[in-house]
């Protein structure tokens, strides 16, 4: 049912196609964001036009409001939210590091309030399972616990935690229909991330993630960890790293192997007035764009840029109309999907490693931290 | 360039069309407000999806932000918003006595300080219309003075200044591809509304619109004040309620023989998680629709409807998610607008007055205010 196969490769740049129950994904590919159970802002029908393809939501926040039990009752989350393509949910482990109050971590699971109403729950790798299994996304994540990458000592602890709990994960998981994929983690330590992807690349996943990256730590950590990482994982199954990235991010990751991105930072941007364009990211409260009548980005055919001036976007953000926000989605989130179909095809071609200079100067304007020097690779 | 053209009548019931510059509308028409170059959280794509013909916006707001002279430089309303519809502004003479901070109203116009900063503005009969040349609409509407309903005193001086103003406004036109609309006050007194409609009646305006209603009289008042208003205009100009309705002042408004509406009222309600329904207004936070797996309205083909469940439409509200207004706005726009051509296909059918009973009683629940009792009249 989960048939993963390379199209073509080039040096370490991969471009394949992952069989799931709800269609064929082309990697790489990145997927959107929609956290409860909707991309903010935007319809299932606005998400098909700009071209998406894979949507993550977070177990966390789907257990906490609705609730699992709910969305199971309603069909799963594909008929809950109407999204006919292939679904993603995390683990829940992120968020319960990230924004949970008070949580208390011991080696069979994590007891955590509610950040909404300070109510006390545990998640236990059986039960991130069972709730996933409940939301039916089709590729599901193992349990893993997130470390401050630079704490070697945390990290290690906090990895040997992930491996337990992946296994553990993988024999509770009952549905033939569901992926569940293994999560890497040690930080930004050597050592570690070489440990973690051979363990974790030793058991029966059909696809492996990269954890706890995008976290704090530098862009040169995050590739270099990458570096240490991908070539130990097999050639025959998807890689996805997690919660990345900027379109830099996406270039430099699958310049070194990777399949999958997912990141909140395109619907973030569009709710800071914030646009990716291939001059330089943008903020549309720009006072030099009132009358601008040119599109974010001329080289972009998103409904935004073919519809719309600046002009008219700096207008609805100054009088604070929220369409300002669900044009501002659809161009960003049109932008790094393009960016990957365009790096898809060039793998294809063979051109990939020759457009990655032109492609890091075109887009490292949009960088959120210090573009990272890229060495080319092939 | 404007011309309109019964296409068949039922009593007073009457179904149309009124060409203009960007395409022909077919009467009666319900415009959903886009105040400011924007209907709240809709894309022009989903307005049309919606079955949205006409689209109002406001003269006050766009003067104020981004300005009119802007909207000129970017080509215009239509360019602006990019709605290829017919478009109609007012004259910001509402928002004036309705909005704006300290005004002072005197026979030439009125000064008054904008609600965004405080800043002081003067509209008369001649800067409004040029404001509007500059919007560029293909209805613009003259400027008048909206009185407190009751009281007779005042009403007779704002309808005398509405009236001197209509002349003026017919004056100081200048562009041949906008139909000015003169404006009927009054308040709900029978021997000005009648003094005003055959007034303004005489002028040579291409369209007529009763002003003032809606702004807190009773639902008895504006419809006694229909039935003195409409017999006396003319059969070969479109009549046009301004600020009107809920579903069943559509009904009732037609059945006087009122030609076009606009109302905030859809989008306003959507964005307090309420749905026009055929079983009444429906509150979408209600704890019972929870797992409630049927659409807002069975009998609804709107894209929220085809597409989404009660519970999913509650969960958005709950998670505090935009998503919900954009789609309750999609559902309660098409509401009116399906409801309005339904009545127009009953005209032409000569079912109309038939239906009204039936029509009254499965969309009275959704009245904001008491309802009328209404009488056949055909």
């Amino acid at each position: 049912m989960f048939e993963f196969n390379l199209t073509a490769t080039q040096g370490c740049a991969r471009a394949g196609t992952f069989t799931t129950p709800h269609g064929q994904l082309n990697t790489p590919v990145f997927a959107p964001v929609g956290t409860q159970a909707t991309v903010k802002t935007l319809t299932p029908a606005q998400l098909d036009e700009l071209g998406a393809s894979l949507i993550l939501s977070n177990t966390y926040h789907l257990y906490l409001r609705p609730g699992d039990e709910l969305v199971r009752e309603m069909g799963g989350l594909h008929a809950f939210m109407q999204w006919p393509g292939p679904l993603l949910t995390d683990s829940g482990g992120y968020q319960v590091f990230s924004l949970a109050q008070t949580r208390k971590i011991d080696d069979d699971g994590v007891t955590f309030k509610s950040h909404i109403d300070g109510s006390t729950h545990r998640f236990t790798p059986e039960k991130s399972i069972q709730i996933q299994e409940n939301l039916g996304a089709d590729i599901i994540m193992a349990f893993d616990e997130c470390s401050d990458p630079n704490d070697h000592t945390y990290s290690k602890i906090a990895m040997e935690r992930t491996h337990h709990w992946a296994e553990r994960c993988l024999t509770a998981k009952t549905r033939a229909d569901q992926a569940l994929f293994g999560i890497i983690q040690g930080g930004v330590n050597r050592d570690l991330r070489t440990a973690s992807a051979q363990f974790i690349a030793s058991l029966p996943f059909p696809g492996i993630a990269i954890g706890g990256l995008s976290v704090g730590e530098t862009k040169e950590e995050m590739l270099s960890t990458l570096d240490v990482v991908t070539p130990l994982l097999p050639e025959n199954k998807p890689r996805y790293l997690m919660g990345v990235g900027t379109p830099e991010d996406l270039i430099n990751g699958i310049a070194r192997g990777v399949d999958i991105f997912d990141c909140v930072l395109p619907t973030r941007l569009a709710r800071h007035n914030a646009a990716f364009s291939s001059e330089g990211r943008l903020n549309l409260m720009n006072a030099a764009f009132a009358r601008d009548p040119r599109p974010i980005d001329e080289t972009c055919d998103c409904y935004t840029c073919r519809t719309f001036t600046r002009a008219y976007l700096r207008h609805l953000i100054g009088a604070k109309e929220l369409l300002a926000g669900t044009l501002l989605s659809i161009h960003n989130l049109h932008a790094l999907i393009q960016l990957v179909k365009d790096i898809r095809e060039s793998i294809m071609d063979n051109t990939f490693y020759n457009n990655v200079p032109a492609w890091l100067s075109q887009w490292q304007g949009n960088a959120e931290r210090k573009s990272y020097n890229y060495t080319v690779k092939d």
